[in-house]
């Protein structure tokens, strides 16, 4: 055997813990405010079971990750770590192409890491059921699968347009028993609002937040479900660089670059914070790259600024990158990157020089996603592409300059589900879109008046 | 870690060669027959190339596995076998029950491992393209992927009521740069004879078959590529059950019953015939069962006899379980099951007793997918979900028996591109399929005529 393509660890060599960036930061993350008083703040226990709450603000440095989620973890972990040999030679690049594929889960993407923990701690504190919103699907089938797994229900309010347009993940949520709603519903106050203005409504993500928060505070046996954006989500997610650092020792390299697609930002931090570890508290020569989208520019073109994650104003607000929470993103295919905001921890470190941002347009992204599709065999989700392309970039630089370069990113679903979208860019229906500077500037007008 | 879950080879370990049973059969598989002659005859070479036609004949029995092939392989082999523990646990039985995971590979099921290999000495003998038929898409797509990888042109005939109504299958090939053309077609004179008599034909897969044939035959830089059924394309298969049986090793197991679902017979080949080896060679007590569809049971229901492969009679007959070549299955959301015939040599081993054939109706059988998909997360082909419900029954007879009983089954693909096949069974929209006799009794007057 010549050349090593893949990069396996064994079951018993799974992390026992996840890493939590904030005991190592050199700069404090601004605190939550409450939406409404502007002073300091936890997470709200009606929505939150405590040790959530808890994990969102530990300065530990490690959080042990409980043998039920190891257990459960171990159906599809350790992922494979996978050296793009043939991507490499059709790029003709001296960069070694390295990518962590998460695509391997059962519902395909890197979010039942941070599911099945929040499954667990929620049923853990005798919670019976879990609700929360999702667009295309990716995100309420990780929490079906994780709430099944843990005899919990799951309830997920799906954008009424998405239930009907894209059946498939709708489908797979109830494949593992989910309850999955079309939103706006006529189950809840804020829902039946929007449908007494306007009975036809094809909803939104925020109207669907809306519902599913609004089910949890008034139900006692109900917690909400968030699947990016917070401390805790990134801290489950670190699961993946974990791996992938003992994976690259296998491989006898180091990256030079790590890069993960941005939403709202927890497959980039989940990958990258174990290598900034390396950089914060060893001083590693690493580089980190986030991929957003064009339509959604939050850390390329946002301010560095207290704003809701909500449109209702409920949940605390964050400083964090951001469009505004009333900018609304033109309909790309990477729904999981229409989100007006970024992690207040990725932002931090955004604002701090850590991270390097970087925007596509849409049809570069889906020329990246053919490309590789063709090189590995392997399709990606479009969220995933925006690494893609970003990663294809840098091979290519690392060619010009003639240098050696070990790039790392995260492979964070694949596209089986995405199949439509990929259909539009070969019909050549696909559109790209400008950077929407007015609508953005109007968004910018409704931020939170905080000191 | 008290209770393992995956068994994972390193990429060293992936098996350096195929098993060809035939080198252990204590009778003979009865020759191919030429279509109008009735001499036995090889397969016919404009439609494959030498190396093919020699796999299909050798005695040989180890085949090594050319490395070019291995690179590829190694995209995702050697694949996981899992131990089902959450699913014995609500079976509540004493069964150990494992399964070989085919679906991790980029067009998710096993179709792969052949259609690489068949890719791989087509283009060695110069060939620039391969033609194929397909229903619903999984071989095409996993023939499509193939023929990207080594830079060959694919041509597939998809029946035209599955191109309309099943894109996305249709769009995986073309990502992976396939040519994929609705049958019948006007591209060749098969399918423009049938156009002439009905503009509006929905086509079918005998249709499909003659169009790619004809391609192939037509042209000399062109070959024909099957999908399952042959010597060639099983021995390709074994690649599973050579991992399988590493891996089992590793378990500290031996498997009492191998399980796979049948349409043509080559992913339960692929795992039954190295675990089959043992038992001709080393007596080893292992019982193999096949699962098949009710609506199309050449097994339990069909006749040995020489029958065509195809309906434009234009491949060699064979000796093989059969309901007669015009038999036109109902329409089970299995589409790979809906084969007439089955392979020659599974035939054979059938009718010598060393495999025993069980049918399934379609509810049974999505019931047993979806209560897999509840218990392990994974969410099965319908194919596969054949397989499911023999190893449910054999889990459920061992625990009344109360005896020990280790079951390893084939994964053979996931479900991610059918769930609108599970939508319809959680809508109550599913039939099953009454045994169809009397078609049978009438397909079986058109069996060819041989001493």
């Amino acid at each position: 055997m010549t050349e090593q393509i893949r990069f396996q660890l064994s079951e018993d060599q799974l992390p026992k813990a996840w890493y939590n960036i904030l005991a190592d930061l050199p700069f404090e993350v601004p605190p939550l405010l409450h939406p409404a008083t502007g002073e300091p703040t936890r997470l709200p226990p009606p929505l939150f079971c405590d040790a959530l709450i808890e994990q969102e603000e530990t300065r530990e440095r490690y959080v042990a990750i409980p043998e039920p989620v190891r257990e459960v973890y171990r159906l599809w972990r350790p992922t494979p770590l996978v050296r793009a040999r043939r991507l490499e030679r059709i790029l003709d690049t001296p960069a070694h192409i390295y990518y962590k594929y998460e695509g391997v889960s059962p519902p395909g993407s890197h979010k039942p890491n941070t599911a099945v923990a929040q499954a667990f701690y929620s049923k853990e504190a005798g919670v019976k059921r879990l609700t929360t919103e999702t667009g295309a699907g990716q995100w309420g089938s990780a929490l079906a699968f994780a709430c099944n797994l843990f005899g919990m229900t799951c309830k997920v309010y799906m954008v009424k347009i998405s239930y009907h347009q894209k059946p498939y993940r709708r489908v797979m949520m109830e494949t593992w028993g989910a309850d999955v709603t079309p939103s706006p519903s006529q189950e809840t106050q804020a829902g039946r609002a929007i449908l007494e203005k306007d009975p036809g409504s094809l909803g939104s993500l925020g109207i669907a937040i809306s519902e599913a928060v609004e089910v949890a505070a008034t139900h006692d046996d109900t917690k909400y479900s968030l699947g990016s954006v917070l401390n805790h989500v990134l801290l489950h997610q670190t699961i993946i660089g974990e791996e992938a650092r003992l994976q690259m020792e296998m491989a006898g390299e180091a990256p030079d670059v790590v890069i993960g697609c941005v939403g709202g930002g927890s497959n980039f931090a989940g990958l990258a914070f174990p290598f900034l570890r390396d950089r914060l508290t060893n001083g590693a020569s690493v580089r980190f790259v986030a991929a957003e989208s064009t339509a959604c520019p939050s850390m390329t073109r946002g301010v560095y600024a207290y704003d809701y994650g909500d449109t209702a104003h409920l949940a605390p607000i964050a400083k964090m990158d951001t469009l505004g929470h009333t900018f609304v993103p033109a309909g790309i295919h990477a729904g999981g990157l229409r989100y007006h905001g970024m992690a207040p921890i990725v932002s931090a470190l955004h604002r701090h020089g850590y991270i390097e941002p970087v925007a596509f347009p849409q049809l570069r992204v889906f020329e990246a996603a053919v490309l590789f599709a063709r090189a590995e065999g392997i399709i990606a989700a479009p969220e995933t592409a925006h690494a893609i392309r970003a990663v294809i970039d840098e091979a290519i630089a690392a060619r010009e300059v003639g240098g050696r370069r070990v790039i790392l990113f995260n492979f964070s679903g694949h596209g089986h589900f995405d199949m439509a979208a990929y259909e539009s860019y070969f019909a050549g229906e696909l559109e790209d879109y400008e950077y929407p500077a007015e609508k953005v500037r109007e968004a910018l007008k409704d931020l939170p008046r905080v000191s």
